[in-house]
């Protein structure tokens, strides 16, 4: 997977409330299928469906016991994403700031009475 | 539209290589659709499809001028993406360094010498 396709597969995984509870859940620690079913009262099969998706866009992995197969929480893709987004939003401010500074310079230039052309010797 | 739905709408907007290079440019300024179809070589309808996306998200707006219709970033959706990922990646930052200074604790206590019980008077 290129970097572009995991931004794709992150962004998409979170564009879900179920997931992002999910993921609100596991934050705070690992969790087994059924503790993750409970509080959204859904069957397994529709909670498993979310989270293979989000298996899919590495943002959950599977813990070491065996039998409850816990998922827990990968935090890569979180900076990942929150990078790409924090990177525009910089380069935005920036473009932002800089185009109110110009307005700024605009007005002042405006609001200056104008300078009186010297005379200077006819030709 | 409730920040749930509004989170949904933007995560979906990102999950596209195509809108993601759109937003990138428009972060460094406004832009017309044909100025943002060119790098693409793609048609007018299909960046216009994009430009759709992402203006139902609250990504990008249109700006004053009326003929050249330029469309300008958001950044308020981008802070409030960017927010949601921050929040909970630092709660399992947390809950991480929690664990990790637990088994540090656990494997200090293993590796003292265990102490000798004093030897009292029997009953």
């Amino acid at each position: 997977m290129t970097s572009s396709d995991r931004l794709d597969a992150t962004f998409a995984a979170l564009a879900d409330p179920t997931r992002r509870a999910i993921l609100a859940r596991l934050a705070s620690g690992e969790a087994s299928v059924n503790e993750l079913a409970e509080p959204f009262s859904m069957t397994q099969p529709a909670i498993s469906k979310h989270l293979k998706v989000l298996e899919r866009a590495g943002l959950i992995s599977r813990g070491q016991d065996a039998q409850r197969r816990p998922r827990r929480m990968e935090a890569k893709p979180f900076a990942d994403a929150a990078e790409w987004l924090e990177k525009h939003r910089r380069i935005w401010e920036a473009n932002f700031q800089r185009l109110d500074a110009l307005l700024d310079q605009l007005k002042f230039n405006e609001s200056k009475p104008k300078a009186k052309k010297k005379a200077g010797p006819k030709h």
